[in-house]
Protein backbone atom coordinates (compact mmCIF):
# COMPACT_ATOMS: atom_id res chain seq x y z
CA UNK A 1 0.00 0.00 0.00
CA UNK A 2 1.45 3.63 -1.08
CA UNK A 3 0.32 6.82 0.00
CA UNK A 4 -1.44 9.59 -2.21
CA UNK A 5 0.65 12.77 -3.10
CA UNK A 6 -3.55 14.36 -2.22
CA UNK A 7 -3.45 12.57 1.10
CA UNK A 8 0.44 14.30 2.08
CA UNK A 9 -0.95 17.39 0.78
CA UNK A 10 -4.53 17.67 2.10
CA UNK A 11 -3.18 16.08 5.59
CA UNK A 12 -1.28 19.48 6.16
CA UNK A 13 -4.21 21.35 5.73
CA UNK A 14 -6.30 19.51 7.84
CA UNK A 15 -4.17 18.55 10.56
CA UNK A 16 -1.52 21.48 10.60
CA UNK A 17 -3.61 24.20 9.55
CA UNK A 18 -6.37 23.17 12.13
CA UNK A 19 -3.23 22.95 14.71
CA UNK A 20 -2.04 26.64 13.60
CA UNK A 21 -5.75 27.40 14.55
CA UNK A 22 -5.80 26.70 17.88
CA UNK A 23 -2.44 27.86 18.55
CA UNK A 24 -3.21 31.41 17.27
CA UNK A 25 -6.34 31.35 19.32
CA UNK A 26 -4.02 30.32 22.41
CA UNK A 27 -1.84 33.18 22.04
CA UNK A 28 -4.48 35.56 21.50
CA UNK A 29 -5.92 34.30 25.04
CA UNK A 30 -2.42 34.63 26.68
CA UNK A 31 -2.16 38.35 25.10
CA UNK A 32 -5.01 39.53 26.12
CA UNK A 33 -4.55 37.94 29.71
CA UNK A 34 -1.37 39.42 30.32
CA UNK A 35 -1.66 42.33 28.35
CA UNK A 36 0.88 41.76 26.03
CA UNK A 37 1.37 43.77 22.75
CA UNK A 38 0.07 41.16 19.71
CA UNK A 39 2.16 43.68 17.24
CA UNK A 40 5.36 42.90 19.24
CA UNK A 41 4.83 39.71 20.00
CA UNK A 42 4.17 39.18 15.99
CA UNK A 43 7.53 40.72 15.62
CA UNK A 44 9.45 38.40 18.29
CA UNK A 45 12.30 36.25 16.56
CA UNK A 46 14.20 33.26 17.86
CA UNK A 47 17.22 35.72 17.04
CA UNK A 48 18.22 38.83 15.54
CA UNK A 49 19.12 37.62 11.89
CA UNK A 50 15.93 35.23 11.54
CA UNK A 51 12.60 35.99 10.66
CA UNK A 52 9.64 37.12 12.80
CA UNK A 53 6.74 35.10 13.97
CA UNK A 54 4.32 36.93 11.55
CA UNK A 55 6.67 35.58 8.58
CA UNK A 56 7.46 31.88 10.06
CA UNK A 57 3.18 32.00 9.82
CA UNK A 58 2.63 33.87 6.61
CA UNK A 59 5.93 31.32 4.72
CA UNK A 60 4.01 28.16 6.06
CA UNK A 61 0.73 29.02 4.32
CA UNK A 62 2.37 30.59 1.43
CA UNK A 63 4.14 26.76 1.04
CA UNK A 64 1.09 25.50 0.72
CA UNK A 65 -1.27 27.70 -1.64
CA UNK A 66 2.08 28.49 -3.91
CA UNK A 67 3.21 24.67 -3.90
CA UNK A 68 -0.47 23.57 -4.26
CA UNK A 69 -0.80 25.88 -6.77
CA UNK A 70 2.35 25.10 -8.54
CA UNK A 71 1.32 21.19 -8.24
CA UNK A 72 -1.92 21.45 -10.22
CA UNK A 73 -0.31 23.90 -12.84
CA UNK A 74 -2.33 26.99 -11.51
CA UNK A 75 -0.04 30.21 -11.17
CA UNK A 76 1.33 30.53 -8.00
CA UNK A 77 0.05 33.51 -5.80
CA UNK A 78 1.12 34.83 -2.79
CA UNK A 79 0.12 35.27 0.36
CA UNK A 80 0.07 38.33 2.44
CA UNK A 81 -0.85 38.72 6.07
CA UNK A 82 -0.80 42.05 7.03
CA UNK A 83 -2.98 41.52 10.15
CA UNK A 84 -1.71 42.62 13.50
CA UNK A 85 -3.80 40.88 15.93
CA UNK A 86 -3.95 36.51 16.84
CA UNK A 87 -8.22 36.95 16.45
CA UNK A 88 -8.17 38.87 12.74
CA UNK A 89 -5.51 35.61 11.45
CA UNK A 90 -7.66 33.29 12.25
CA UNK A 91 -10.05 33.84 9.95
CA UNK A 92 -7.79 34.43 7.49
CA UNK A 93 -6.10 30.48 8.13
CA UNK A 94 -9.22 29.38 7.77
CA UNK A 95 -9.98 30.76 4.48
CA UNK A 96 -6.64 29.65 3.12
CA UNK A 97 -8.17 26.41 4.28
CA UNK A 98 -11.05 26.68 2.27
CA UNK A 99 -9.29 27.50 -1.22
CA UNK A 100 -6.67 24.64 -0.33
CA UNK A 101 -10.05 22.09 0.65
CA UNK A 102 -10.77 23.26 -3.46
CA UNK A 103 -7.09 21.62 -4.59
CA UNK A 104 -7.81 18.96 -6.90
CA UNK A 105 -7.11 15.67 -5.49
CA UNK A 106 -7.23 13.67 -8.81
CA UNK A 107 -4.68 16.26 -10.68
CA UNK A 108 -2.63 16.45 -7.06
CA UNK A 109 -2.12 12.85 -7.43
CA UNK A 110 -1.01 12.64 -11.26
CA UNK A 111 1.74 15.02 -10.69
CA UNK A 112 4.53 11.84 -9.26
CA UNK A 113 6.50 12.07 -12.26
CA UNK A 114 6.62 15.66 -13.48
CA UNK A 115 9.44 17.67 -13.38
CA UNK A 116 9.14 20.86 -11.41
CA UNK A 117 11.31 23.89 -11.57
CA UNK A 118 11.70 25.29 -8.29
CA UNK A 119 13.15 28.38 -7.39
CA UNK A 120 15.30 27.97 -4.41
CA UNK A 121 16.97 31.16 -3.16
CA UNK A 122 19.21 33.26 -5.74
CA UNK A 123 19.38 32.57 -8.95
CA UNK A 124 19.09 28.81 -8.14
CA UNK A 125 16.65 26.59 -9.32
CA UNK A 126 16.38 23.15 -8.84
CA UNK A 127 14.40 20.31 -10.63
CA UNK A 128 11.86 18.03 -8.62
CA UNK A 129 9.66 15.48 -9.68
CA UNK A 130 6.58 15.74 -8.21
CA UNK A 131 6.63 13.40 -5.70
CA UNK A 132 10.26 14.64 -4.78
CA UNK A 133 8.80 18.65 -4.63
CA UNK A 134 6.44 17.53 -1.79
CA UNK A 135 8.38 15.36 0.34
CA UNK A 136 11.77 17.05 0.14
CA UNK A 137 10.90 20.47 -0.41
CA UNK A 138 7.17 21.36 0.63
CA UNK A 139 7.31 19.28 3.88
CA UNK A 140 10.53 20.34 5.63
CA UNK A 141 10.06 24.09 4.78
CA UNK A 142 6.23 23.74 6.05
CA UNK A 143 7.25 21.81 9.17
CA UNK A 144 10.57 24.00 9.52
CA UNK A 145 8.35 27.39 9.47
CA UNK A 146 5.21 25.98 11.58
CA UNK A 147 8.01 24.71 14.06
CA UNK A 148 9.40 28.29 14.35
CA UNK A 149 6.41 29.64 14.91
CA UNK A 150 5.92 27.66 17.64
CA UNK A 151 9.27 27.70 19.39
CA UNK A 152 8.90 31.70 19.14
CA UNK A 153 5.25 31.88 20.84
CA UNK A 154 6.83 29.50 23.84
CA UNK A 155 9.71 31.43 23.78
CA UNK A 156 7.30 34.54 24.62
CA UNK A 157 5.40 32.58 27.41
CA UNK A 158 2.29 31.30 25.69
CA UNK A 159 1.49 27.95 27.16
CA UNK A 160 1.55 25.67 24.17
CA UNK A 161 2.29 21.97 24.35
CA UNK A 162 3.37 19.42 21.92
CA UNK A 163 -0.34 17.98 21.19
CA UNK A 164 -1.06 21.96 20.11
CA UNK A 165 1.90 21.41 18.07
CA UNK A 166 0.55 18.45 15.60
CA UNK A 167 -3.44 19.03 15.58
CA UNK A 168 -5.54 17.01 15.12
CA UNK A 169 -3.73 13.13 14.58
CA UNK A 170 -7.27 11.09 14.68
CA UNK A 171 -10.06 12.56 12.80
CA UNK B 1 1.12 7.76 -9.29
CA UNK B 2 1.42 7.50 -5.33
CA UNK B 3 4.45 7.77 -2.79
CA UNK B 4 6.09 4.66 -0.82
CA UNK B 5 5.96 4.79 2.64
CA UNK B 6 9.72 3.65 2.33
CA UNK B 7 10.79 6.07 0.00
CA UNK B 8 9.14 8.89 2.74
CA UNK B 9 11.17 7.05 5.87
CA UNK B 10 14.42 6.46 4.29
CA UNK B 11 14.23 9.55 2.60
CA UNK B 12 13.79 11.25 6.07
CA UNK B 13 17.26 9.28 6.45
CA UNK B 14 19.14 10.27 3.36
CA UNK B 15 17.91 13.72 3.55
CA UNK B 16 17.81 14.67 7.21
CA UNK B 17 20.11 13.16 8.89
CA UNK B 18 22.91 13.97 6.74
CA UNK B 19 21.32 17.71 7.00
CA UNK B 20 21.53 16.75 11.05
CA UNK B 21 25.49 15.43 10.11
CA UNK B 22 26.68 19.16 8.62
CA UNK B 23 24.73 21.31 10.94
CA UNK B 24 26.60 19.10 14.03
CA UNK B 25 29.97 19.74 12.02
CA UNK B 26 29.10 23.59 11.87
CA UNK B 27 28.42 24.06 15.59
CA UNK B 28 31.35 22.17 16.39
CA UNK B 29 33.29 24.06 14.27
CA UNK B 30 31.91 27.49 15.50
CA UNK B 31 32.04 26.19 19.31
CA UNK B 32 35.82 25.76 18.20
CA UNK B 33 36.25 29.12 16.62
CA UNK B 34 34.38 31.17 19.50
CA UNK B 35 35.58 28.65 22.60
CA UNK B 36 31.90 28.10 23.57
CA UNK B 37 31.44 25.39 25.87
CA UNK B 38 29.78 22.57 24.33
CA UNK B 39 27.88 21.13 26.87
CA UNK B 40 26.65 23.91 27.66
CA UNK B 41 24.98 24.41 24.42
CA UNK B 42 24.07 21.15 24.40
CA UNK B 43 22.00 22.12 27.70
CA UNK B 44 20.76 25.41 25.49
CA UNK B 45 16.43 25.65 25.31
CA UNK B 46 14.50 27.94 23.54
CA UNK B 47 12.79 28.28 26.94
CA UNK B 48 13.40 27.37 30.27
CA UNK B 49 10.64 24.76 30.57
CA UNK B 50 11.56 23.18 27.41
CA UNK B 51 14.05 20.54 26.21
CA UNK B 52 17.44 20.94 25.82
CA UNK B 53 19.41 21.03 22.52
CA UNK B 54 20.56 17.22 23.48
CA UNK B 55 17.21 16.11 23.94
CA UNK B 56 15.94 17.92 20.70
CA UNK B 57 18.72 15.73 18.67
CA UNK B 58 17.94 12.19 20.62
CA UNK B 59 14.45 12.83 20.10
CA UNK B 60 14.85 13.17 16.36
CA UNK B 61 16.92 9.98 16.11
CA UNK B 62 14.87 7.47 18.21
CA UNK B 63 11.53 9.00 16.38
CA UNK B 64 13.07 6.98 13.67
CA UNK B 65 14.88 3.87 15.42
CA UNK B 66 11.52 3.12 17.09
CA UNK B 67 9.06 4.27 14.73
CA UNK B 68 11.22 2.26 11.50
CA UNK B 69 11.28 -0.60 14.05
CA UNK B 70 7.51 -0.48 15.39
CA UNK B 71 6.95 0.05 11.28
CA UNK B 72 8.66 -3.44 10.33
CA UNK B 73 7.78 -5.26 13.44
CA UNK B 74 10.77 -5.25 15.69
CA UNK B 75 10.75 -4.28 19.56
CA UNK B 76 11.39 -0.52 19.11
CA UNK B 77 14.74 0.12 21.27
CA UNK B 78 15.36 3.87 22.82
CA UNK B 79 18.40 5.75 21.63
CA UNK B 80 20.68 7.40 24.56
CA UNK B 81 23.26 9.98 23.53
CA UNK B 82 25.21 10.47 26.06
CA UNK B 83 28.17 12.11 24.57
CA UNK B 84 28.32 16.17 24.98
CA UNK B 85 30.70 17.16 22.23
CA UNK B 86 29.64 17.75 18.68
CA UNK B 87 32.27 15.86 17.03
CA UNK B 88 31.30 12.91 19.05
CA UNK B 89 27.51 13.09 18.21
CA UNK B 90 28.31 13.17 14.45
CA UNK B 91 29.73 9.25 14.23
CA UNK B 92 26.50 8.61 16.33
CA UNK B 93 24.40 9.83 13.83
CA UNK B 94 25.87 8.32 11.28
CA UNK B 95 25.59 5.16 12.62
CA UNK B 96 22.10 5.02 12.93
CA UNK B 97 22.13 6.54 9.85
CA UNK B 98 23.50 2.35 8.90
CA UNK B 99 21.33 1.12 11.23
CA UNK B 100 18.23 2.84 9.46
CA UNK B 101 19.37 1.77 5.97
CA UNK B 102 18.63 -1.59 6.54
CA UNK B 103 15.03 -1.31 7.41
CA UNK B 104 13.05 -3.00 4.98
CA UNK B 105 11.65 -1.50 2.61
CA UNK B 106 9.04 -3.85 1.17
CA UNK B 107 8.27 -4.53 4.93
CA UNK B 108 7.78 -1.53 5.27
CA UNK B 109 5.35 -0.49 2.07
CA UNK B 110 3.20 -3.31 3.17
CA UNK B 111 1.81 -1.57 6.17
CA UNK B 112 -0.46 0.85 5.07
CA UNK B 113 -3.67 -0.31 6.51
CA UNK B 114 -1.70 -2.29 9.50
CA UNK B 115 -3.23 -0.77 12.69
CA UNK B 116 -0.33 0.54 15.25
CA UNK B 117 -1.06 1.36 19.06
CA UNK B 118 0.79 4.39 19.42
CA UNK B 119 1.90 5.43 22.87
CA UNK B 120 0.78 9.47 22.64
CA UNK B 121 1.51 10.99 26.34
CA UNK B 122 0.33 9.17 29.76
CA UNK B 123 -2.57 7.33 29.39
CA UNK B 124 -2.97 7.57 26.18
CA UNK B 125 -2.82 5.37 23.56
CA UNK B 126 -3.98 6.13 20.08
CA UNK B 127 -4.73 3.40 16.70
CA UNK B 128 -3.44 4.33 13.53
CA UNK B 129 -2.59 3.08 9.87
CA UNK B 130 0.69 2.90 9.12
CA UNK B 131 0.19 5.13 6.83
CA UNK B 132 -1.47 7.27 9.32
CA UNK B 133 1.34 7.11 11.74
CA UNK B 134 4.06 8.01 9.32
CA UNK B 135 2.32 11.26 8.10
CA UNK B 136 0.23 12.32 10.84
CA UNK B 137 2.59 11.82 13.81
CA UNK B 138 6.08 10.62 12.44
CA UNK B 139 6.59 13.38 10.07
CA UNK B 140 5.51 16.30 11.87
CA UNK B 141 7.08 15.25 15.40
CA UNK B 142 10.42 14.53 13.77
CA UNK B 143 10.57 17.57 11.81
CA UNK B 144 9.55 19.82 15.22
CA UNK B 145 12.09 18.18 17.42
CA UNK B 146 14.63 18.68 14.37
CA UNK B 147 13.55 22.25 13.68
CA UNK B 148 13.47 23.38 17.28
CA UNK B 149 17.54 21.69 17.47
CA UNK B 150 18.34 24.04 14.21
CA UNK B 151 16.24 27.21 16.27
CA UNK B 152 18.28 26.71 19.60
CA UNK B 153 21.36 26.43 17.58
CA UNK B 154 20.98 29.90 15.35
CA UNK B 155 19.35 31.49 19.03
CA UNK B 156 23.11 30.79 19.92
CA UNK B 157 24.97 32.13 17.28
CA UNK B 158 26.01 28.99 15.37
CA UNK B 159 26.20 30.40 11.46
CA UNK B 160 23.45 28.20 9.70
CA UNK B 161 21.43 29.10 7.05
CA UNK B 162 17.83 27.19 5.90
CA UNK B 163 20.08 25.17 3.30
CA UNK B 164 21.64 23.67 6.23
CA UNK B 165 18.12 22.57 7.50
CA UNK B 166 16.94 21.17 4.22
CA UNK B 167 19.83 19.11 3.30
CA UNK B 168 20.53 16.90 0.28
CA UNK B 169 17.23 17.74 -1.68
CA UNK B 170 18.52 16.52 -4.97
CA UNK B 171 20.72 13.78 -4.48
Amino acid sequence: MTIKISEVFHGLNTQQLTALINILNKADAHAKETGADQGELLDARITEDMHPLSWQIQTSLELLVRGGARLVGLEPGSVSLEEREFSKLVPRVKEIQAQLTKMDSNVLDQIGDKIFEIPAGPDTIISLSGNDYVLKFLLPNFYFHLSTAYDILRMRGVPLSKRDFLGPITT
